[in-house]
């Protein structure tokens, strides 16, 4: 321990931030959003310890994670004092990410939670990389879980489907349009089948899923890397055909099409992967859990793209990443079905995203969509989302109706913008006079039964004010739950429509 | 690193917690509370890095500290992880506690900075010690300072004051009473002087303070402490005399007053101490500073008590802790005007105090007063206090007014709790019938000057929404700021007294 010094001036460490007061309102604005995006549509905060046992990246993180880890000890404790200087490696880390904190505490009470546990958290994490930017030694990340305990495809689909809408919701609350940002999704067992038709192997699949996960970020390093994992330039141009066959990619599209006999190849390899059952799965799975993620309002924001991977090892399904004019990742995730397991907990199927406080600030600052001044104050001091959920919809056990549950949550979760807002020329966000009907907070139900009795139950437990009950796209029903009395309870009956005069979300905003 | 494993469970770290929803929930009610009461008292956010260099904690903290410190390094540097096992130390550390990254931040641009700066923080902090009920080994913490640039008796009392009363505002929003928790205060140098006088040493002073910083907690063990510092039975009767010499410790005044002779010689002894110039400008400035915290809604809650010196060795004049049930520290601070130098910053007087979450959520939980289930999520989905200050106040020009800028701030911060819900059995503090005026933004103007001109420019920067002149306890003028045009500005002439018709509170309430 150095001795005690009179006088000296101490820098904070590199890569650290000293957040003065119009630099932490800056913050709360960014972290208030996630809040309410994430308790808007139907997650629950939760918190770690900001440290954990070194061990507990270990055991699923990558490589990368691992290398770039701040190490701590307890400079009281002998033993641990040891252990760093005959090794150099200390018990524990500051936190790099969340998910392996989110599986050791699911699976340590497994049993007692209620499920689903539809997760989010806050807070800081820590990675010793080269600060630049857009990357910061001690960051903020905002994570979004929905933890199931169900491996239907439907179920699978639907928290998906969730995961993708709560990204969307959030970018649409900081006024970011979807030329500004979008959400490209895939399945990682594609990847994996088509990269193993190539000849990836167990042991090197991680190797080729980098370099995939590389290319849009260095075209011409990765035709490089490609010749080193033993491609021919044919087989490099089929590969990058399949991953890049989007109209986001339509240069390459292009090139493909200028070469007949490449395409011709190209089209007879197309069809030999689509023959893959994993492959076959992935993609109706994809399907299922777009349609939804469409009816939960990602409808123009999200699209499918083979070239999304990740570079984590442990994703077993969707991946996706949030990306803003064409090329800087803001968000993260994916499906980590075995990771639960691998933390002591029973096999279950799980989802999320991560997204860290400095990219997403640089995009809004660069977008003109921060306020300053005055409007930070009065932007970071409107009341925030409820904790208690303002609707709870249901179905009426109509199987036709299910996908109205979807649309109505995510009309109700996004708001409605004010014409006399809309039409202003130089509308912002955080101005008061946004919405006609403001962003609520509603829940849908992820039980299995249509009796109608059970659903309420699971309202009334999940403290919801008011229940919304779908007999089809005109005739919703108003339920007050804290009328005990079922007829009194009754409100009336009323449109999903935002465009009708008797739209349901005027119908609670008035009563909430 | 260890390898990878297949399936293991893994604990979170000693001392630390995993917050599952109801659990993060109850944490929220609390740092809502932080932050209302800091914000309505005018006290502005600001946050530091989660780990420092290890060095700045060298700088002033005491021993106690530095013996408990997490220590961190990156494990991607050749050069610290050679430091670590060369020296079994770590170039960083996990933050113990705030004030040093106050002082640097404040060092570093003092000169830009409005001044005053009244900061508030709230966040995580690390100590390694035995975790026992309300410790922990990370825990979070809420920091409030006061720094000024204004060296004056004057300016040193009404910050000390500012300081002092927003604790009992956060008490009393939380619900607590002055028989649950009061706040004893004293200045150090009284100790000090004291101490010296039978013997204390430069060098041994900071035992010393330890000593009676341990009287209360075990007086028995204390007892023979004293006689290690070489005190005479006599001598440390006289000291017990002084320090516990309160209402509060009758029983220690009550055994004083048996002993006849005894009295003879501490009244002999308080003469002496009390000529020493040192302890009469303590005592008068202390005076001071209570007298303004009394006007500013401490009455009833502070009271003078010698004892109370605090552990750390930076501390230059007022020392106070929050006491609950006579025993219990849940808040502790004091007045540190050197330490600011010490980090490269001008000189620059300072007052602060710091308070955990753990020790307030056990005395909640012990008074009943920390809500569950449907009310706690009402509790925490109420809107926050709001940024932009609600009041700006000031005096109009006349001496004799001054003091009522401080009743009438109180009184905004604090609120008025509505007749109804006082006469309500069992009320408690969530309870959304709470208010009949709910507490408020207010704000006072710390520049010497009377100049109502220059008094109410500094209101419009700091974005007041409305500008409060007293003239009288019967008088007061309510501005709105958002006017620019100073004659229909005007809205009316009311009264700072809360039982009166035309309360001030009620106007400004009615117009947010």
């Amino acid at each position: 321990m150095p001795s005690k010094k009179s006088s000296k001036k101490i820098n904070p460490p590199k890569g650290t931030r000293d957040l003065y007061p119009e630099d932490l309102l800056r913050q709360r604005y960014i972290t208030n959003a996630w809040r309410d995006a994430s308790i808007r549509c139907g997650f629950e905060e939760i918190a770690g310890p900001t440290f954990e046992s070194t061990d507990l990246y270990a055991v699923k993180s990558g490589d990368g994670i691992l290398n770039e880890l701040f190490q701590a000890f307890s400079g009281k404790s002998p033993a641990e004092i040891e252990q760093v200087q005959a090794t150099g490696t200390a018990p524990y880390a500051l936190r790099p990410e969340f998910t392996p904190t989110l599986a050791r505490m699911y699976a340590a009470r497994s049993k007692e939670l209620p499920k689903p546990c539809k997760w989010f958290t806050a807070g800081p994490y820590f990675r010793a990389e080269r600060p630049q930017r857009g990357r910061l030694r001690e960051f903020l990340q905002w994570n979004v879980d929905f933890i199931a305990d169900d491996n239907s495809s439907e179920s699978r689909a639907i928290a998906d489907a969730e995961i993708l809408s709560t990204i969307v919701n959030l970018f649409q609350l900081l006024g970011l349009s979807n030329g500004d940002v979008t959400v490209a999704y895939s399945d990682r067992r594609m990847a994996e089948s088509v990269l193993r038709e190539f000849g990836a192997s167990d042991s090197t699949l991680s190797d080729w899923l980098a370099w995939i996960d590389f290319i849009p970020k260095n075209p011409r390093i990765a035709e490089r890397n490609a010749h080193e994992l033993g491609l021919t330039q044919e087989q490099h141009d089929l590969i990058i055909g399949f991953f890049f066959d989007q109209k986001e990619n339509s240069e390459l599209y292009a090139e493909l099409e200028r070469q007949p006999e490449l395409t011709k190849e190209y089209l007879a390899f197309q069809q030999r992967i689509l023959s893959v059952p994993e492959v076959t799965d992935a993609m109706s799975q994809l399907q299922r859990a777009g349609k939804i993620a469409e009816n939960l309002g990602i409808k123009g924001w999200g699209f499918q793209h083979n070239a999304i991977v990740r570079g984590l090892a442990y994703y077993t399904g969707l991946v996706f990443e949030a990306i803003a004019d064409g090329e800087r990742a803001v968000a993260g995730g994916g499906r980590y079905d075995n990771l639960i397991e691998l933390f002591g907990g029973p096999p279950t199927p799980a989802c999320g995203f991560g997204m860290g406080d400095v990219v997403l600030s640089n995009l809004l600052d660069d977008k003109d969509l921060m306020p300053t001044g005055l409007e930070l104050r009065e932007a970071v001091s409107r009341p925030q989302a409820s904790i208690r959920p303002d609707a709870f919809i249901v179905p009426n056990g109509d199987e036709a109706n299910e996908p109205l549950v979807h649309t109505l949550a995510a009309n109700l979760r996004r708001g409605i913008e004010s014409e006399s807002w809309l039409s202003r020329e130089d509308h912002k966000p955080w101005q008061q006079d946004r919405y006609s009907v403001a962003p609520m907070h509603a829940r849908i139900s992820y039980k299995s039964t249509r009796n109608l009795g059970k659903l309420k139950a699971d309202a009334a437990k999940q403290h919801a004010k008011f229940l919304v009950e779908i007999h089809g796209p005109d005739k919703v029903e108003l339920r007050d739950m804290d009328q005990r009395d079922a007829h009194t309870s009754s409100l009336g009956s009323f449109s999903i429509d935002p465009a009708a005069e008797n739209y349901i979300g005027n119908a609670i905003a008035d009563r909430l």
